[in-house]
C-alpha cells in the first residue's frame, strides 16, 4: 500500500516523530511523508509514532492507497523534497 | 477529482494561502486541505497560490486523484480537521 503522512506536532516532538517515520518513509516536504509500505509496517508505524506523540496536542495524518498510481503529485515554488534532505 | 493540498509557506504568507486555498478546499489539518474540485477549479486554484507564495521561499504540494475513493484516511492524536475551524 501506498502511504503519505501529514504530521502537525508541538516542536519538542518533530526530530522523534520524523526519526519514526523516515523508518518507513520518504520525506517530502516538511512535515510530508510518504511511501510504499506493508500493512505490517504500517500497523508498527502507527504504534510507533502513538508512542512518541502526545496525543491530546499532536496529530498525524495518514492517507493511504491499494495503489501506488496516485495519478499525480504537483508542486509550485521550491522543491524541498528528498531522500536525503534532513529537517 | 479530488485533491489534498499540504503548504509549507512563510508564516507571514500563511493566511493568504489559507484563504486562497480554502475558496476550493477543506481544512483538515495544520498545513493540510482537501476536497472534490474541477479540473478548471484546479487550474485556478494553482494559479492563485502561485501569485501569492514566494516561490523561492514557500512551497506547495498538490497529490490529485482521478476519484475521491483514496482507501482510507486514518489519523493519530487530536483531531484538528473540521470544515469551520479558523486557524
Amino acid at each position: 500500500m501506498f502511504v503519505i503522512l501529514v504530521y502537525d506536532v508541538n516542536t519538542k516532538r518533530v526530530n522523534k516523530v520524523l526519526k519514526k517515520a523516515r523508518k518507513y518513509l520518504n520525506w517530502v516536504q516538511n512535515s510530508v511523508l510518504e511511501g510504499e509500505i506493508s500493512e505490517a509496517n504500517y500497523r508498527k508505524l502507527k504504534m510507533e509514532l502513538q508512542n512518541v506523540i502526545n496525543e491530546e496536542e499532536d496529530s498525524c495524518l495518514f492517507y493511504t492507497f491499494r495503489t501506488t498510481k496516485y495519478s499525480q503529485r504537483e508542486s509550485l515554488g521550491i522543491k524541498k523534497g528528498g531522500d536525503d534532505m534532513i529537517i
